[in-house]
């Protein structure tokens, strides 16, 4: 990849090829565009933290709240971004069972119940038992720090989705 | 409107509901929907300005990048939200002649050119000629002074918009 490529990108652009690196947040590819020239893709990803970063509390939450559920509806209807299908594939959650689809309903109903936001992972470095595990053992955290763990988890999958954007699909959109 | 119907709603129907009031920024009415319960649509309202006012100015330059043109290729190709559909059509830019789309597609790339980010103005407070008058002086604007007129009028549109679900869409999608 070459930096300069993306440096010359127009705005509209730019929101087209990164717009979804945060699930349903184009305005955050949108808000960093400001800062380039970038360096490096590592500056993007940071550009990016730091922007989540400057939100207050609610912000984070929105941007989780932005995000679907595990194995959920999304999913069963055909709804979620290609991104996430991708991603939701990886992690075994498309070849669910009728009873692991309803062990992570509930899961997920309890989790929503009681944080007011999604179970958000990255779905790509974890597998199935991994994500069950972990939600139930996220379960049991305050909100303020569930919050901040889960805005990591965002940040993991960000920087997967950025760096598959540079490797594959730069030379085929642009 | 009965507030306490808002008031009830889960982060998914409420996003559902209002997470376009802002184009394309979910994340706005999913971080809000932490401050419930609202008074009432005002309320509501104050919180989303207070968010938008939250952010740095890359924060709302990536808002109004959110924003398709007008009389653009969105609307050329079918691709713009419902609301911005509706807004457009009001203001007659769905039935321009292809001598005023090409004017207006001149102003809409000297206007990014200057700023970075696209003209956006509430189509349904202006017809076709007040749009093309207020590109023309808007274009005198300095960047800082013109990010803050575009706000003035995201605000404008996201005031309409809730006004708009408040009225006729809640009976309805509820």
């Amino acid at each position: 990849m070459d930096i300069s490529v993306v440096n010359a990108l127009t705005y509209e652009e730019f929101v087209n090829l990164f717009g979804n690196v945060v699930e349903k947040c184009p305005i955050i590819s949108a808000a960093i565009w400001s800062h380039r020239p970038f360096k490096d893709l590592a500056d993007i990803e940071a550009h990016i933290m730091g922007f989540i970063h400057s939100l207050p509390d609610s912000g984070k939450e929105g941007i989780l709240r932005c995000h679907p559920d595990l194995a959920g509806r999304d999913l069963q209807s055909g709804t979620l971004t290609r991104e996430s299908r991708e991603e939701q594939s990886q992690a075994g959650m498309t070849t669910l069972d009728s009873a692991e689809i309803q062990h992570m309903y509930r899961l997920n109903s309890k989790y929503k119940e009681r944080f007011g936001f999604p179970f958000v992972i990255c779905a790509r470095l974890n597998n199935k038992a991994d994500i069950v595990r972990q939600l139930n053992e996220r379960l049991k955290n305050d909100r303020a720090a569930e919050r901040e763990r889960a805005i990591e988890e965002v940040k993991k999958i960000c920087s997967l989705r950025l760096n598959n954007i540079v490797l594959s699909d730069i030379q085929t959109k642009l």
